[in-house]
This record gives C-alpha cells, sequence and structure tokens, in this order.
C-alpha cells in the first residue's frame, strides 16, 4: 500500500439468507475483477456469522473509484446486490489521510 | 450519521487465539467508553471465524480522533492490544467525502 493520501470505499452490509452459492461466486469474481482494474490498490473483508459484513478496498484516484462502480460485470452484481444478497448496505468513499500497521511477528 | 465531510478510522486486525473473555470484555468496555467521547458519531465492527475482523468508527473531526485515542482507559487498552489480542493490526484515518445507503425495507 503506498504512503497516504489514497482512497478508501467502506462498503458495509447486512445479508439476506438469499443465494448464498450464487453470492460466494460473484464475491470472488468481483474480487478477481477488481484486481485487473486501473488504480487497484488491495481490498480487506470480514463478515460474522450475524450476515453483517465490512469490505474496504483501496484506489489510488476518485477517478479509477468511478470506474470501478461504473465497470459493466460489476453493475450487474450490484444490481443483484439489491435485489437478493443484501437487506442493506452503506457505502462511504473516503480520502485515506494517515495509516499505520503493526505486526507482532515483526517485533 | 451526518452528511459527509466527517472522518472515519478504519481498524482492520487479525486476533490471536490468546484472551478471548478478557477481549470480548474489553471490547465491549471500549465501545461503552467511545459512545461518551465528544465528536463520536457512530461504530460498525464485523470478525470472520479466521479471526480477522474491521471494525470502523466515525467522528466528527480529527481532534476528537486524537482525543479518543489519548483517552487513559482506551491507552491501556491499546497497550494489551498489541501484547495479547491481535497478531497484527492495521489504523488508517479517513475523510469521508461521500456517502449513500440502500435499505431493502424502505424501498
Amino acid at each position: 500500500m503506498p504512503t497516504p493520501p489514497y482512497y478508501a470505499v467502506i462498503f458495509s452490509s447486512q445479508r439476506t439468507e438469499a443465494g448464498p452459492a450464487g453470492y460466494e461466486a460473484a464475491a470472488e469474481r468481483m474480487l478477481e475483477l477488481a484486481r485487473t482494474m486501473p488504480g487497484f490498490l488491495g481490498v480487506e473483508s470480514a463478515r460474522g456469522s450475524d450476515g453483517f459484513g465490512i469490505t474496504v478496498s483501496y484506489w489510488d484516484s476518485l477517478e479509477n473509484i468511478r470506474r470501478w462502480r461504473e465497470q459493466a460485470e460489476h453493475q450487474t452484481a450490484q444490481r443483484k446486490g439489491r435485489e437478493i444478497w443484501y437487506a442493506r448496505f452503506e457505502l462511504r468513499i473516503c480520502r485515506v489521510e494517515h495509516a499505520y500497521g503493526y505486526d507482532a511477528g515483526r517485533r
């Protein structure tokens, strides 16, 4: 990951119980596709047993976030997200100002 | 949540297997404490069965994020986080530029 500033898309969502196999396949495919997009820096994701999850993707610019949002196959997945997979979601586009990490294995 | 801009702290972490009861109690206490801090807007959190989790807290200003980071009881928890609970973590401070949501129940 580069030194800030860069951009983050925070996507928090509540899954329905519908279509788990289709959802898993689509999530994997979207990850694969995002990695091919210009300006993609990385992604991290967690979902608990209650079906609430947070995915954060990182990008080099707002322009490349827009391209990803408008990518055709991603648009199809977004539509299915609304229709089938998500009871609700929030999406936030952010500028990362500061970042730091800790790794016990590197102490 | 207000209209942007506001601020987000993205905390992504890999739990060790150490001290689950102490961790749960401390996490709950930190949430309770954060809610009393000036400028606190909200929090969301998810952790998967692999121990990887993302917590995002929202704040009205960088100044109030700094106050929370320096709060005495929170500092003790941060130290225990490094010593016991987390194998690694990343913390990112962001300015939320745009936000939107979807709720199937409100269509």
